[in-house]
């Protein structure tokens, strides 16, 4: 079968740019106005995309003043999406740090149920120092921590979503027999983290349990996209270390008896498009020209676990020096490493590195024509870098408008990209086998494909 | 002002009484299917109801193998449905001895913002024994302690609700100013069961924060629901138990220093309906022979704390010593006081009280012609025993849609019930004063009515 290329939609404020919020092609609309999420979803379905997808995170987050926040819940989004969608998957993020199991794996059962399997779920640990103080703890948890009760949670929702068997409901009015007992089995979960006792009160979902998509590259996070991750959101400055990325993801994952096509990975691309490169290239001038100093240095020390970077002028020239140590960093480390390896190669001064930034927040930015952007995706495509992209638009919907209309029908004369959609769940489309019940036959169901 | 009567139907399985699910004129839809309750939720509006409203259970519950379980979950479903739907309130149970105020809080609030101000939590604690051991608890916390964490609770939600002020937001792209940092103040909660720092990371909701529901009915629950509740769903076999209650809850609410307006109470209502009061009255005979022992049995022993009753005969006369004190009882004790009162008066055998639960566990039932019915509603709204009523169909839709069809244009005729919604949110549709802020000036908001 010919590999298939992938595309997510990543829906994020009015544009992935900082200062999108401020430029005049992005959305008018309020932040908490779902006609702006429905018609957003609805354009990437028009575009046949595999999904759209929202981050998360349960905290404000700094410097209000100068940046957007404030969006929807994702989940009870995602709830209403459903609804005003027929085709699309819908992924959104959630905490296995700040959540409880039975509650998380209902909720994501039901939007499952809800929209007739296409649902994924973004497995995130919470890395903001901030959420702790939301949830009565003193101190944000080390990331060994986080990941150790990320496994954990993953295997106890795990056995959650296949407590019930697939035909466990009879629904025999005659007989008066609604379910099989047998057909039901507790979840009996006794760990260091999590103690769940029964099964959970809904019946397997049209997937069996979302699709698994995660987002952490530091050590501890690819361990866990490698064991779990079904797909990958990650950020890569360059097409070099996406292929790193790409290779170590897969490797790992066959190392521990997973199929390479069973992992989709996904990096960002932030791509300004423009009908000549110069009108391109004025996109990100305009953006960078409406950002807002302190939002990028708050960014940046929130990247760095809270340190200070005040005493840094604007154009002074940066060496790994002004940064802390990114291994002793407890909340974003790899976007830390990424960082730090940028200013060490390119010894930018703190002002460019925070425009570099405020495009896509450590992600690739492109630049370019229509056909320069489908020309990159094909490249990292074949090239060994990706399955597919994670599309950051820097202005939203402008700048979506723009790749649905113009850079998808190029992929699509090149036979990358599909021109309708198929029948069947986010994870069919994903090329994604069946997730296996305790209840089946013991040679568990592989897809005929 | 006139009273207006307030009408909520309240979804449950395939219809209230416990074997409609075996009953033809019940749906055929599953339970996980959207297109179900989106046709009730419709149906409820066309009828220009108040709301729409679900319960929960964070457990599977008993008897699975004669009773219906396994239904979307809450939240979720609510997201859905604020999509589909245009202008009915829409109530949500959850749980405060199950939930993270700021999860909870946050989804509500999102919530809120999609309807546009249609959003009812239907606070409760949660009392199946068997919840706990889903929650990593040892065992169910004793009923003074689960109030004791949703008065706390309902403290730190109401604090995150009330973080942002109504202009908050400035979204001013010229200056590049998104928000005041003055208009958002942290929680800054620290109590016995909750510490909640920051802020919620969602904008004040329409209606600032959900409308407050309540159902439980035992000493702790009256006391909670006087201080809290704006809506009280509530249970009594008959008129003059519905009186008691309702004089008691509004002077207990009178005692706190709030209107009685201000606490709208919602006796349920299982009535069967037919062209005659014998067609009516075969309603409940089917649904009595569509009934398992089993089912009813279990029920009774989870509302006495899992006592053991199966040592009874079908056709035993029953009396009190037959049960455990309910004083005793944890769990849903006002129900398991009223159950005991009525087996004192009336003597039932076993089967004549598990038929008499099944219709509507320990709701008022009530047999008879639309005419009829639409009498003992008027009659109970204007004799002081409510403020309206939480509508119960014994069979689903088909009794709803007799309800909607015959009832409701009667209750209009005696000029009780509306034709048309006004403008306005669920709030203001219940007769609720605004929800003050924080950051209003020193005298409190009130409706100018």
């Amino acid at each position: 079968m010919t590999r298939e290329l992938h595309l997510n939609l990543f829906i994020n404020g009015r544009g992935h740019h900082e200062a999108a919020w401020r430029h005049d092609a992005s959305t008018y609309r309020a932040l908490t106005d779902v006609s702006y999420y429905r018609d957003l979803a609805l354009a990437a379905e028009a575009a046949k995309l595999d999904s759209i997808f929202f981050a998360d995170h349960v905290t404000l987050g700094e410097d209000i003043e100068h940046a957007t926040r404030g969006e929807l819940e994702p989940l009870t989004l995602l709830g209403s999406l459903a609804a005003l969608t027929e085709r699309i998957g819908l992924i959104a993020t959630a905490s296995t740090t700040y959540s409880e199991p039975y509650n998380l794996a209902r909720q994501f059962a039901s939007l499952d149920h809800l929209s007739g399997g296409r649902i994924g779920w973004n497995i995130v640990t919470s890395w903001a120092p901030s959420a702790a103080a939301n949830f009565g703890l003193e101190q944000q948890a080390g990331i060994d921590q986080r990941y150790a009760r990320a496994n954990e949670f993953v295997e106890v929702v795990s056995k959650l979503w296949d407590s019930w068997a697939r035909d466990a409901i009879l629904d025999d009015r005659a007989s008066g027999s609604y379910a099989r007992s047998q057909g039901i089995r507790p979840a009996a979960h006794s760990g260091a983290f999590f103690k769940v006792a029964g099964a959970l009160n809904i019946p397997r979902s049209p997937q069996g349990r979302p699709v698994f998509v995660q987002a952490g590259s530091s050590t501890d996070g690819r361990a866990f996209a490698a064991r779990y991750a079904e797909a990958i959101f990650t950020a890569h400055l360059n097409k070099e270390s996406a292929i790193a990325f790409y290779n170590d993801i897969k490797t790992q994952g066959r190392a521990l008896g997973r199929s390479p096509d069973q992992i989709v990975i996904l990096p960002g691309i932030s791509a300004a498009i423009g009908s000549t490169e110069a009108e391109a290239k004025r996109v990100w001038a305009e953006l960078n020209e409406l950002s807002h100093p302190s939002v990028g240095l708050a960014r940046l020390s929130n990247r760095f676990g809270g340190y200070d970077f005040s005493h840094l002028k604007l154009d002074q020239v940066l060496s790994v020096e002004d940064f802390p140590d990114p291994a002793l960093v407890q909340a974003s480390r790899s976007r830390a490493q990424s960082i730090t390896a940028l200013v060490a190669r390119e010894r930018p001064t703190l002002r460019g590195l925070l425009h570099s930034l405020a495009g896509a927040r450590g992600h690739f930015t492109a630049t370019g024509t229509p056909e320069q952007i489908a020309g990159i995706i094909a490249d990292w495509f074949t090239s060994g870098a990706s399955d597919g992209f994670n599309v950051m638009p820097p202005i939203l919907p402008q700048q979506f408008e723009i790749f649905a209309g113009e850079v998808v029908p190029l992929l699509r004369k090149r036979g990358l990209f599909r021109s309708e959609y198929r029948d069947g769940t986010l994870r069919d489309r994903l090329g994604l086998d069946p997730v296996p019940s305790q209840f089946d036959p013991a040679e568990p169901v592989r897809r005929s494909a």
